[in-house]
C-alpha cells in the first residue's frame, strides 16, 4: 500500500496553472488559494476539482500516561466526549455541519466499553495504551494493527461512499503528551520545545508533563529511524490510526487536511514511513500547541488559519476544508478573460507574494 | 445617523462569555472564534447569533488618476469586470456563492454607461473622479453624496431583505492609488510605506504611482482632521460609498467584514468620522497591499486569514464570513457540559492564547 503512493502529477499541475493564469483576475492575485488548486489538481489527477464528499475522521483512544496526572481533565472525559460526538453537540459536529462534511468516528482504544451506535466504528485495539513512563505504550503488533485499521477505515469509506477530501481529528485525554513524545523522538528537539499546555494545565503540571515525557524517552529509547518503534514506544492507538489513514488517503489520491498537534504527530509517522505522503497533505491551522510547528517545518507546510485554537477533534481541519473547497471552486467556476470579454493586463508582471 | 451608533452591549457580551465558558471544550480553546462570538453578541445585542442573511456590497467606480499610468490594466476593465460580476463569473461571485452570501453590486461612478440590470444598482455620481495630480478628485458635495449613497443602499437592503452580516468589496482600476493616498493623508506615513503593486505593476510603475500620490498630496493638501476633505481631495466614489455603508451598518447593529486595501481606506474614513464604528468591524484578511496594515493597526484589528491575496472585490471578506458564521454556530449550537454530561476540568486554568 505504501508503495502505491505516487508523486503528484506534474502535467495536470501545469494545466491547472495555465487555467489559473487565464481566469479573470491578475495572475497570482488569489495567493495561496491558487497554489492549493494546483496541488489539488496534482493529487487528484484532474482539473475537475469539486469537493463533493468531505469527511472528517475523528479517532478516539485513551493513554496510560494520564495516571501521571498530565491532563486538566479526568480520563472519563474521553468516552463522554465520544457520546457528545455521537449526539452532535461537540465543536467538531458544529463545524463539520457548517462545512458540509461527514464525521467518521472511530473508537481506536477508549479505556471504557462504549455503547454501540451506527455513528461509531468500533476498531478498539485495547482499553487505552500503557503508561509510557513505565514501559512501551503498546506492543509492536498493536502499533502495526493501529496503522492497518487506519488504512482499512479510509479504504472502506472511500469504496462505500467516496471521499473527495479527508480531514483528521482526535479525542483522547492525554494525547498531547503522547504526541509531543512522538515528535521529540523523531526530531530530537528538546521536550520543552514541543510540549504545551494541552487542554489547559497550569505551569506546575506542564513541568510534570515534560518530566514524564523525558522519563518515557529515556526508559523506552524509541529509534527515530523506525517509525513503528516510535509509535509503539510512546505513541497512541489514534495516532497510529491517523497515520495509517493518511497513507491510505495518499494511495487513493485523496487530499488530507491535518488538524493540530495529534494529527501532526500522526503525519510525521506517515511521512517518515513514506516521504511522498506529504504532497497529499494540507495543514489546516496553526495550533497553539508548539509541538505542531516542528512538524509543519519538517513537512514544509503553510497553514490556512492561525486563530489561536487548541481544541483538536479536527476543528482546525474542518474550518480549513471550507477554504480548500473555495480554492477548488475558483479553478472550476471562474470565467476566463476570453469567456468574460475582459481585457488582459497591458504589461503583466507577476508580483512576488 | 452617525450619532445613532452606540457602544457594544457589555451585558450581552458577558452573557456570551459565560455561555462560551460552559460549552463542551476547554475554556478559550477555540481562540479567536470565541472572541468573535462575543463581539457579535455585543454588536447584535442578542446571543442568537445565527447569520442567515449574508450580503457582500461591491462598489465600482473609476479614477481619474489612471491617466497617469498607475495601473497594469486599462480603464475599460472596470465596466468589463462589472459585467463579469453581473454574469456571475468573477472570483467574488464564486466565493459569495460558496459562503451563501448575496452580492449587492453598485455603480458608484464607473466612467462608462453601463447596461442596466436587476443585479446592478445605479448610484453613479459621475463618470469617474478627476485626476488627483491635477486637483481634487471630487467636489465636497460629491464626497458627501458618496457617503449618503453608501448609507442609503445599506439602509434600503436591510429594510427590504434584512442583512445579518455585511462584507465590503470594490472594483475600479486605479483604486489602490486613491486608497493609498487616503491612508497617507490620514496617517502621515511615508507614501512608500503604504503603497503597493495593486493588480501587479512593475517596479518602475510603482515608483511612478508613489510619485503621483506625493504630487497629489502636495497639490491638494487634504486636512487629516477632516475626513470629508480627505475623501474629496484624493478619494474615490466607491471609497466614500463603502465608508457610508459601514456607518449605516453600525447604526443598524450589523457586523461588517472589511476586505483589503480599498475597504480599509473606507474603514479609516468611517472611523475618523465616528470612532465607535470600529467595534462593528472585523478584518477579513491580511492583504498583500502594505497600506492595509497601517489601517488595521490604527483600528486594532486582528485578521482571520493571511493567504497572500491581493484581488479585492470583497474576496477576503467573503472567505472570512464563513469563519464568522462558524463562530456564530459554535455559540449557538454546541452543547454545554451539563447538557452533554461531560465532566469539567479538575483544575481549569486559562491558557493565555
Amino acid at each position: 500500500m505504501i508503495e502505491a503512493i505516487e508523486p503528484l502529477d506534474q502535467d495536470i499541475m501545469e494545466a491547472a496553472q495555465a487555467r489559473l493564469d487565464n481566469l479573470t483576475k491578475p495572475q497570482g492575485s488569489l495567493g495561496y488559494l491558487e497554489e492549493v488548486a494546483k496541488q489539488l489538481a496534482g493529487i487528484r489527477r484532474t482539473t475537475d476539482l469539486r469537493l463533493r464528499k468531505k469527511a472528517i475522521l475523528v479517532m478516539a483512544a485513551d493513554h496510560g500516561v494520564v495516571e501521571e496526572g498530565v491532563s486538566a481533565y479526568p480520563q472519563e472525559v474521553t468516552p463522554q466526549m465520544v457520546y457528545n460526538f455521537v449526539s452532535g453537540g461537540a465543536a467538531i459536529n458544529v463545524l463539520a455541519r457548517h462545512v458540509g462534511a461527514k464525521i467518521i468516528l472511530v473508537d481506536m482504544g477508549v479505556a471504557f466499553d462504549l455503547e454501540s451506535s451506527p455513528q461509531l466504528v468500533d476498531l478498539k485495539i485495547d482499553y487505552g495504551t500503557q503508561n509510557m513512563t513505565k514501559g512501551p505504550t503498546m506492543t509492536l503488533e498493536q502499533a502495526v494493527l493501529s496503522l492497518e485499521r487506519g488504512i482499512m477505515v479510509v479504504e472502506k469509506h472511500a469504496k462505500d461512499s467516496g471521499i473527495d477530501i479527508l480531514g483528521t481529528g482526535d479525542m483522547g485525554i492525554g494525547n498531547t503528551t503522547a504526541s509531543s513524545a512522538v515528535i521529540t523522538a523523531f526530531t530530537g528537539l528538546p521536550v520543552e520545545a514541543v510540549t504545551g499546555k494541552g487542554t489547559g494545565i497550569d505551569n506546575e503540571t506542564l513541568e510534570h508533563k515534560i518530566a514524564s515525557i523525558k522519563k518515557a524517552l529515556l526508559l523506552n529509547k524509541p529509534n527515530p529511524n523506525d517509525p513503528i518503534d516510535v509509535l509503539a514506544k510512546v505513541g497512541g492507538f489514534e495516532i497510529g490510526g491517523l497515520a495509517g489513514s493518511m497513507l491510505a488517503a495518499a494511495s487513493l489520491r485523496i487530499p488530507v487536511v491535518i488538524d493540530g498537534l495529534i494529527s501532526s504527530a500522526a503525519a510525521l509517522i506517515a511521512y517518515r514511513l513514506q516521504p511522498l505522503v506529504k504532497d497529499y497533505m494540507f495543514a489546516g491551522h496553526q495550533s497553539v500547541e508548539i509541538g505542531q510547528t516542528a512538524v509543519l517545518e519538517e513537512l514544509g507546510k503553510r497553514t490556512f488559519l492561525d486563530l489561536g485554537m487548541r481544541l483538536g477533534e479536527g476543528t482546525g481541519a474542518a474550518l480549513a476544508m471550507n477554504l480548500l473547497e473555495a480554492s477548488s471552486r475558483i479553478i472550476t467556476e471562474m470565467a476566463t478573460f476570453s469567456e468574460a470579454n475582459v481585457s488582459e493586463a497591458i504589461t503583466e508582471s507577476k508580483v512576488e507574494s
